[in-house]
């Protein structure tokens, strides 16, 4: 045996990925050969090659990709389930912003970061994208419990200047210092996480800190993360702020944070057809969350549209506005969503079949992240390992019926190991 | 104490029900006095009569009413969550009716049935509307597990003479005398549940099918339940068939079946002003599914119509069309479906609050089964005690916060104690 092998690792059991939106990969009782964290192949026989090493069986199980949630307020966990009769900017006075403000306090972050860290995990996530809140040292203390708990990712301090409620609020310039100590105290500290600029969403930010903020993306070499056009309300009210501009999507762009680096919008749902075509040109990320959609504004994205037009989708939980916190149930609301979005379009943009929704959940939004939501060779070995054995089961079904049946009804239960980039997760 | 004091029994904690959809009814550390299976009434403080009586106490835990599903084939248990991105009629091909011939072999029947039954009481349905398949046998065994399981409601063996698959279709004759049968077997043999006429839809029902059904139902005066308007492409199917019936539900009433006798129409998505007030005047009960509805075909029912009108709603799982049991579930999905609705209405038709959502789980479809559903004096003790401590809290949160929370984020494990018409239930 070379000492290379000693890096190689092979698991066995049901396999299903999605390396395109147009179909499952599938491979009954198949091999994953995953060498250095990353996967090597998928094999139907494992070559000779690998016959002397250990191979990790785990039967009847399926084995998938890990999950990737691209949008979710970790600061919004003690609010998941709350007040969601309301309508979005009601629900950020009545109950976001309140909860926000504790998190000055770095013993109740330590609690609410640590449940939805812990939260995320247990549900199969493996990478995410999360927004703290406005202070820097409860947003550090985040990104330290999500890379110990092997999680990868990103994590933003959020920037709010203006338009906030007084409690809730930064000045300019502390809120651009705060921003470059989060990033020097951060960027390169972890292996699998790092910082994220996150301006709030353009209502909450004035020209001033969007200018500094656009400065340190540059300069740091930053992703960036933000909200685009989730409501109504929230559309007509950044077109009073800013009639000089075009459209919603055009700010963002103007002030270099649409794609310049890595860009991950969240909800995207009144955009136009000209803001669409520029998320396509810039390689922006949808993080479509379907939950939070139909709780606060009974709205649904055109993801069809964006998938036609190339824009590149992911899904997220959005907690709080969104109440799931597994992407696995993100997945069949946004299925329903799509069928929503069919009929209104009078079938003119067709709803997402499963194998879409799952790739959305995976490599769509994985690819934010690298090489990551599929069992391609060369990609991270992110997987879960899912024993659906509890599931009630009185005839005979195949692989994607098993997958399809844990995304409706299974829960946290059933996935039974996870790896993040090769690492066993507990 | 006198005899009558041995028939009651006393139960403390966070109550909470609905008594009408306006709002809820709180009690923080509050009596329910049950006498003999029936609420005498709920007390902030126990009256001195009842000192001597032993407190069963629950301490913090919520007490709310049971939930109420009024619309769920049981005969579909083991195709949860499967086929979901198809359309109404090609998944009821593809799946439903290959699955429901299965229920010929009686071992098979009992298998699912005892499946369906245990997750129903599981996640706290007390009172259930219940579809079986054609085969008469297997109804009469659904309904003797339901009845032993001490679930309440009503068990249909299914009537189909038409437009149905060879492989699944009975003679109409066949069919008449099966009815008859299953009624004669069944009528008055349990104390909690009963037979109802279900003729599956109008499309696979023959006129001289629903002429008889009507003689049955009359003769033996027996509820009635059925689908209608679930779907465009089913209703353009019931207007070639019936050009001569000016609506949908006008077919239903016609043949005595829309509230001659006490009826659960499942579905009424899409029917017009002049369908809603018969439906309003003949007292029918709409079995209001909207997880099913979204994933079939992401429509949505006008419930604030139907409640402004003064039509009888209740909520339904509609297992297998919607995936989820629990009809808290059902709840959450409702109010999604309502925003829905309001936003496509351009806010004509305000979405239903938390607690309108909870009335129609609860007292809204209760009352087809008697006095169920809340725990005004008179009404049946149909109860769950919830136990929520698993939830993350790290604010304080009153009884409404603690149930909103459940009915979004919780599961069957919070469910720890169980009463239906005064008996645990385990």
């Amino acid at each position: 045996m070379s000492i290379c092998q000693k890096n190689i690792k092979i698991y066995k059991g049901q396999i299903a990925y999605t390396p395109t939106p147009e179909g499952f990969m599938t491979v009954e009782d198949g091999f994953i050969v995953v060498e250095a964290s990353k996967v090597k192949d998928v094999y139907c026989t494992l070559p000779n090659k690998y016959k002397n090493i250990h191979v990790e069986d785990y039967g009847n199980n399926l084995i998938i990709p890990g999950f990737i949630d691209l949008h979710s307020h970790a600061s919004q966990v003690a609010n998941r389930g709350i007040g969601l009769d309301k309508e979005l900017l009601d629900w950020l006075l009545a109950h976001t912003f309140k909860e926000e403000t504790k998190f000055e306090d770095m013993n109740y972050a330590e609690a609410a970061y640590k449940e939805h860290i812990n939260l995320l995990i247990k549900n199969g996530t493996t990478r995410a994208s999360l927004l703290g809140t406005i202070h820097r040292e409860s947003a550090e203390l985040l990104m330290d419990i999500a890379a110990r708990a092997g999680l990868g990712g990103f994590v933003g301090k959020v920037n709010m200047d203006r338009e906030s409620p007084d409690y809730y609020i930064e000045n300019t310039y502390h809120s651009i210092s705060e921003t470059e100590k989060f990033i020097r105290n951060t960027l390169g500290k972890y292996k699998m996480m790092g910082p994220i600029i996150t301006p709030r969403f353009v209502p909450a930010t004035t020209p001033q800190l969007m200018w500094a903020l656009r400065e340190i993306v540059r300069k740091f070499d930053l992703p960036v993360q933000s909200h685009l056009s989730e409501d109504i309300k929230e559309l007509e009210y950044v077109k009073r702020l800013h009639p000089e501009f075009i459209d919603y999507a055009s700010i963002y762009n103007y002030f270099g944070m649409f794609g310049q680096r890595p860009t991950i919008m969240a909800h995207c749902v009144y955009v136009s057809d000209e803001e669409i075509a520029l998320m396509a040109r810039s390689g922006v990320y949808v993080a479509h969350c379907p939950a939070a959609n139909f709780n606060l504004s009974g709205s649904v994205a055109p993801i069809r549209k964006f998938l036609l037009a190339g824009v590149n989708v992911g899904l997220g939980t959005d907690i709080g506005a969104g109440h799931v916190i597994s992407i696995k149930d993100v997945i069949w609301q946004a299925i329903q969503a799509s069928r929503v979005y069919e009929l209104r379009t009078n079938h003119k943009y067709k709803a997402l079949t499963t194998a879409e929704a799952f790739y959305l959940a995976t490599k769509g939004g994985g690819s934010f992240f690298g090489k990551v939501g599929s069992f391609e060779p060369g990609y991270d070995f992110d997987a879960l390992v899912i024993d659906d054995s509890n599931i009630f089961t009185v005839n005979p079904r195949n692989i994607l019926e098993r997958l399809e049946r844990f995304i409706y009804i299974g829960d946290h239960r059933n996935i039974v190991q996870k790896f993040i980039a090769g690492e066993h997760v507990i």
